[in-house]
């Protein structure tokens, strides 16, 4: 058996996710929980953390990396911004580092935009790191939906701008506290397949300004047609997703390759939705990218 | 002092309102209260009619004319309703009776779109009603905002389609469920005249697309710029109307004169609003044309 090196960790809001790293760079185990920032800001964040280094027969005075939400403001430690434009390579050395306890923990910084419209980041720029590589040196738009989507312009490994949309929170929000909630099913994944979810991206992407009448009529179309609950949730998600697509190809150049990064079923939804756009994109996993980005930092500061 | 002649009520999801009209036409009484069909449907419609009508001194046998959710599934009677295209006038006779009461009570339908998407109303079409003479004979584009906005295409007395925006609804769930509840101001009215309501509604009109994205930077500008919650609040605002009007002006001939029936505050927020689109609106009061629609129909059921 390999010896462990350090640990990486997606800290996010709801989530958690660690790898325990050995010497070669491979992973030896992997905990996930929903001890995300909003838990550990309760239970305490040094607790979370020795709870899943003793499940994995870690040493505490392993070096550990954490990426995320645990640098906010309300996280463990405020690990700050770096500001846009700024080359990915540069997020490795802004990290901040826990003080008054016995290991080297770090915290990685998230990316903020002042201009021209205030945005933030805080996870993604790690998976933007990982991702480097295979996304190449040209220019590329980066697509990473999600609660809050992210669309990032990428030219010559720096990061020029990016936007967030509301997406997945949106989709939640209106799925339980409008009057919609009559009208979607209540859980699972939606269906990227159905003719519904694409009618409504196209519909979406030609008319954006309907979007929000257009989630009245399908609250119209259950009172009126049957709609059934399954389809109102992917018209739903197509409704958002469309509208997503339709503002962020908007502040990007025509024609600059797209890519995709993301997991599961939602980078197949994403897919869909893309190809109702004409676009094509190039597919990054990213539960592989926040990996990458990690043991990349993890590289750069302590040469693991 | 004057014979009462009969009752008219404005019976919506979550607001009661109860006038007392005599021979004349003239209110000699009027109510408000909370107890909506929501509510309604729980005490009772009749019991809560009734104690109105006790409050207001009025005998039990007086007819009673009734607009709005009352006449829905969920209400006192389904009351239907009257599809698209349909003449203002078809409304009054298509009013359904409360079957073994005392009273003439009768409950207005709504009016729904079948195409090109389904739609529904319940209640507007009853200030419609009351202010078609003011409204005139020609093509008219009525603007009705609320909890679920209404544009209405008006020609000669005839509505010929509308489409409803989810914007008031919007509003709540996003400042109360998602993560802009930590930027906007708790409550209160939006200030119409702020700078950041009028930024918003014009940036929206400029590019609906991105809405979502638009909605993010709300919070964004919280944490990097300090963005005061009145401001975060007046933009979460525009944003949402200015899509409502972005959207609403697509779907109509371009120089088609636009009515605005509103009332109180909300009226003069879409007033800004729609002159940021260089719209300059005939202004009607929504609780004077609810009374005059329902005296129209009173008369057209009763000769009263």
């Amino acid at each position: 058996m390999t010896e462990p090196a350090y640990v990486a960790i997606d800290w996010g809001t709801t989530s958690f996710r660690l790898w325990l790293i050995d010497e070669t760079g491979e992973p030896i185990a992997t905990r996930r929980s929903g001890e995300g920032m909003t838990t550990a800001a309760r239970t305490g964040f040094q607790t979370v953390l020795d709870s899943h280094l003793a499940a994995v027969g870690a040493p505490r005075d392993l070096p550990v990396l954490i990426c995320g939400m645990a640098g906010a403001k309300q996280g463990w430690i405020e690990a700050g911004y770096l500001d846009t434009p700024t080359a990915l390579s540069a997020i490795p050395a802004a990290a901040v580092r826990i003080p008054d306890v016995d290991a080297d923990i770090r915290v990685l910084p998230g990316l903020a935009q002042r201009a021209p419209a205030a945005d933030v980041m805080r996870g993604e720029e790690t998976q933007l790191l990982g991702a480097a590589d295979a996304l190449g040196a040209g220019d590329r738009l980066v697509c990473m939906p999600g609660t809050h989507s992210k669309w990032v312009r990428l030219a010559g490994g720096r990061v020029e701008g990016f936007s967030t949309f509301m997406t997945g929170e949106l989709f939640d929000a209106i799925a339980r506290h409008t009057i919609l909630s009559h009208s979607v099913d209540g859980s699972g994944p939606v269906d990227g397949d159905s003719p519904a979810f694409r009618d409504a991206v196209e519909s979406t992407l030609a008319a954006p300004g309907l979007a929000t009448n257009r989630l009245f009529c399908v609250r119209a179309a259950g009172l009126l047609a049957g709609l059934a609950p399954a389809d109102a949730r992917a018209r739903l998600s197509g409704t958002l997703i469309g509208l997503e697509i339709a503002g962020a190809l908007s502040l990007a150049e025509s024609g600059t390759p797209v890519a995709l990064v993301a997991s599961g079923g939602l980078g197949a939804l994403y897919e869909t939705a893309l190809a109702a756009a004409n676009l094509t994109p190039f597919r990054i996993d990213a539960d592989d990218a926040v990996r990458t980005g990690l043991a990349y930092a993890a590289k750069a500061l302590w040469s693991l």
